[in-house]
């Protein structure tokens, strides 16, 4: 899978992590199990999902030790039933605790981020549609949860502010018109991203295309509506759907995909996560 | 109420996250939006619930433009209803738009963990339960996730591992038995700290109370093993009702309150957040 | 003019500077100059060229001292003669005395990036191309430079590798083809990107063509074969020429430009920076 | 050779520019490119001059992938001819490609201060001048052109504000005059530091060697005045010639050069440099 | 021994100290010594005491060359008299040069708080007294410091702000009172803390019983009203005895040891240090 | 007085000192005193003493809260008098209470420094010899170590291993003696820097003194040798006493001073620091 989570993205992201959570020191640990102990500890899935992170959790733990082994029993991006064996980690018993929580707060996420998003993708599966995410995802963890979204087989949306041009209603107020403001992107800013532009009607969407948008954001449009923009655009440009997909049933987000537009952004796969419940159990040696 | 979101505490995640969403430009906003354009924003509430979050909205522009004027129609902890408006912004346009997706990532964040936290204590309201977080936090956010769950009328646990004991199962398996461990903590940790212990049973429970054990967890148990857990500890230390409590109905978080328990803790409160939906339009001048 | 040098963006660069020039403090002002002194001095053009970073310099005094005034003459991508009065300083002589280097440093490197940029854009005015830059940039200046050559009157090409797709000569031998690495960027990137391909020849051409990139690099081709990619690509994708072109003279550079090519990337503009010579000196009072 | 460049001193500096340069990810790369596909590449010179940098291109790769080997086959401070083969690499294809352009950015821009430093010390070969840099280096980079100044063989004057006294012309005004100057270096500064005067003319000659300057710094004067200089001095301090000696040609260096100066500092080495050509190209395996 | 120094918790430290006194370059070492000579040396105690900090000083060369070897020959913690070897190091000349200076700063001020600790706790054996620090350690320094203190046999308070509640004099000023403020405590704070009151009197000893403190700190009291003080609790509080304690000599500790206090707090030991005298000696090979 | 402290310097040894001991926050304060209560306290100097820090003070209050005011009573390098007033403060009574301690421990260290090196400074006063620091600094503070040493009337030696060449006796074992050395150093390193030896015995005297050393170190030699090296070297280098200095009694030291050496450099100024007992007290209004 399509992946970037290299120690040189995450090193930053975990150290403050871990030093977020282990402060001046683990002290129930530190002053209650000898120095020497190991032990071997098994992650379980205690619910279905799609498990995500796992490469995560071994780097935290080999930020703290590196001779603590994390053996993985399934990829980034596969599916288990509640009681599966995730993962088992052996090492020494200090380390292994001090990073248990840092580990399993992110794989806990990261795994719900990618059951929500296979969810949405399951509902669309057989149309041209692509599930994709938005900038609404967890402060300080963007890359983590970018990368569990394609985990669970959607795709990304821009990064951040710097990687894709995106014209929505508060910058056409203040740019006097989307035809003013496309004109305006096409002039100052890179020839290496598109422009994609959001409406809200008809009239927008007639001016966006004039003005030569690449991409255009149907918001919050009902399910005729969007269809009648696809064939509008008639291929003009790329479309996408957006505005509370995340709040949409199956069979909702399967009637907007068979508008026949390109792209569904759902902010909800990251700013509304329902953690995957997993535990760590050590097991007695 | 209690408060510690000073600027010298903020700043760290704020810049973190500012520099995670603007990369290298805010290309969109530096394109098409001329730089002496001012603007005025209202946050409206799109649903209802407990807002928190605004002085960090407020610092997150002031970390880009201190002119930026953000006028707060509610306190943190207050409730709206659908269409409310929570706040005013007012300032240079480019600025407004590059942080307004941090300030309302973080606001939204933080609203949700506030509303679902005034629900719990809801529930409860009149036993002499309080409802408290974990260690189950946003790795990054955890003095934003633990101020929001005081604006929703909850109370922290220990913020990191270094600010509490507390002798959980892996613990116990590590170090050889409460027993053992009770005796080790009150040897080796600061004295200025409470030794919390876990049970599962009451063989567990009456281990850790020979041990002398301050706070006694009640992990997974019955209510009416809860009551009978309460009742056997009499007074001799506190005691706190754990393990899954965020997927309990109000109905039977109050059930469990009734029980007698000191605190519950729920992990949910911050590992499973629902955003609270609140919008910024500009509004035209 | 189109900017994204605020302080939030500049202060980590200039920081930087500071520490590396200031060491444990500059050893000769603070032994030799009475902490009370002020001074006024100027900022002189020894030669003609583009100026531009008057407000990096700015701001390196403000982190130094926010009570030292500058007064500029001139805006960022004004033309200077030889001898012309650039700006002004006032203030404490020592944090003045401290700043000083790294200002000039700054100011002296950006005007000479700002008036390279300026000999090419001029070089081909009238034409349809567009002068623009590479990641053949300074390490850690990346902003100054993009800035820089934007005040020189050229264009932006991508910041860096996660906002613009640009499938090289290397990435074409490590994917297997053009096609397949078209086809892979297009699968899994973000849909917002173009694709840019650099090719070598019309074989490549037409495969990119087919491929459906959607911006054509013509590399170190002759003014001929420039010709005839312009009209082979016939408005099917833009097109940009490249591969030292910083060593043409202006004609040269103008016959580029009259191919028709979009785009004349330059590595040149920022990769071998000529200083412009600017001095400060200081005014008895 | 006298080498300072340490993992320790350098991680700082090519995490930085790492960062800069691969943002949130290498879109291309990792679009395109197999997890599992290795490569080699050669570094070939496109031009003559002298080599500087291997070890840094090394580390760059060590930061994102510590099994990339590069294999130098010429050592920092070694002449190469257009067409040599100037290292090797080998290692994993997506990790190359990332680290490519910032190690060459780097490599190309240190083996252009080698290349410029070897040629002005070609210049005055068989004098006991020796040439030597200045703190007009480039902002962040500064111990890697100072290590690529004596990799062409050159020597080092400073490296920041507080391991040299240096009273310049604006220390001199502001000061009250060169007797003043001195005499408060003497009685405040560190004794371990030598203390040199800039003069202008001759009566700030004699003032300088007055007061007991240890190294005296003549600025801009010509041949026959640094000849005369020289002389007054007899012994009695260190000479250095200053001022645009980046402009001269070989025939003017040397010409200061015999006027018996000890040393020339050149700013030019680098403040103005131009890069040395060098590709980097992956063959069919 | 309990022991918190992990890299992971040192490195921070340690790099700072490093770039502190290595600035752009060990000038000396690299100047005069081989890059390829190694070296062997002694780390000799000049007087008697308790030695710690040998890890760190293996951190602090591992830092600088993980090839470097330190050979402990006593553990931290351990006893030393005048003359006994310490530790042997063996390495590269140059890195062991460079990092000697950080690692006996830090060596001997860790191994003077652990002499300093033994001798108090030597004072107060026998008694249930348990010597503990203070928040008054070297800023930057702390968890060495109050590792230090460990080692020494002693035991530490909180570690900072966040992990202890200690109502002392000036929050008993504004907070209007002992019972206001420990009320305000019990309600506000983590109730994972015990709640220590610092009095100065017998009617603010009945104060903080009152109101149920946990910890009784008796600031400045005679012997006497220490005793008075023990027995008024009568086991209702711990009880600490605090105020100008390193002062007082073996004999005075050991009697207020008698009163009955459970510990006695000692801000000398990490606020007035004495190094303990240790040297590195090159022998000829 | 020479003065280094500027904000720039500072404010990362302060926030590094906060973070320190602040935490997660200060949960005393905020749990027990009202976010609007403003105090007047005054800082009381409970012994005799020269006062050094109190603008570092002021800096750690202005990081938590710029609107408190620090009113001094006495400048840096000051003496007092116990009882004497050193400075108010005056604000919000939990930014007071939050920075206390942090500002109390640099000003009683400091203040401890400047104490002990105004001392020494009267031992000898009178004689030409100047009393002079050494790197043997508490880590992280140096530059607050350094300034102290002026604040009590001593002088600087260099402040890292950049900015001065000193050849110690692991340096001559490890350089082949010290002819070589001072060759090496003389050829390799920045002219701008004095080239001091330490020698022990006179064998090494006449051999650095022939190399030509600019700065003699006389390490550990008795008062007659010290007397008779000073009469060797006649002027033709600075001499420096060294060698437990800090151990001697004021009549030692002074005839130390009386043999004719020009700096007596005292490692305990620094590595050994009491520090002066300094309190602060709110004053009820």
């Amino acid at each position: 899978m399509f992946c970037s989570l290299s120690p040189f993205a995450l090193d930053g992201i975990l150290e403050n992590a871990l030093r977020e959570d282990v402060g001046t020191g683990d002290i129930t640990t530190l002053s209650t199990i000898s120095p020497d102990r190991t032990v071997t500890g098994k992650y379980i899935a205690k619910e279905s999902g799609v498990i995500c992170g796992l490469d995560v959790v071994r780097r935290v733990f080999a930020l703290l030790d590196p001779s603590i082994v994390l053996e993985a029993r399934i990829q980034d991006g596969g599916a288990v039933q509640k009681g599966d064996i995730v993962a088992i980690v052996r090492g020494n018993a200090r380390n292994v605790l001090t990073g248990e929580r840092v580990g399993l707060n992110l794989l806990q996420h990261m795994s719900g981020v990618a059951t929500q998003t296979a969810r949405a993708v399951a509902a669309v599966v057989g149309t041209k549609a692509k599930i994709v995410d938005t900038r609404k995802a967890t402060p300080g963890l963007r890359i983590l949860d970018k990368y569990a979204v394609r985990a669970g087989g959607g795709g990304n949306h821009r990064f951040n502010l710097a990687d894709g041009i995106l014209i929505k209603d508060n910058h056409i107020v203040a740019a006097g018109g989307i035809a003013n403001a496309v004109r305006a992107a096409r002039e100052n800013a890179p020839h290496v991203l598109k422009i994609e532009v959001e409406v809200e009607n008809f009239a927008q969407l007639d001016e966006a295309l004039s003005a030569g948008a690449d991409i255009i954001m149907l918001d919050n449009m009902t399910i005729e509506d969007m269809r009648r923009a696809v064939e509008t655009v008639n291929g003009r440009a790329l479309t996408e759907a957006s505005g509370n997909m995340g709040d949409k049933t199956p069979e909702q987000l399967r009637a907007v995909a068979e508008t026949g537009v390109d792209f569904i952004s759902i902010g909800a796969l990251t700013h509304s996560v329902r953690a995957l419940d997993i535990s760590l159990k050590f097991v007695l040696e």
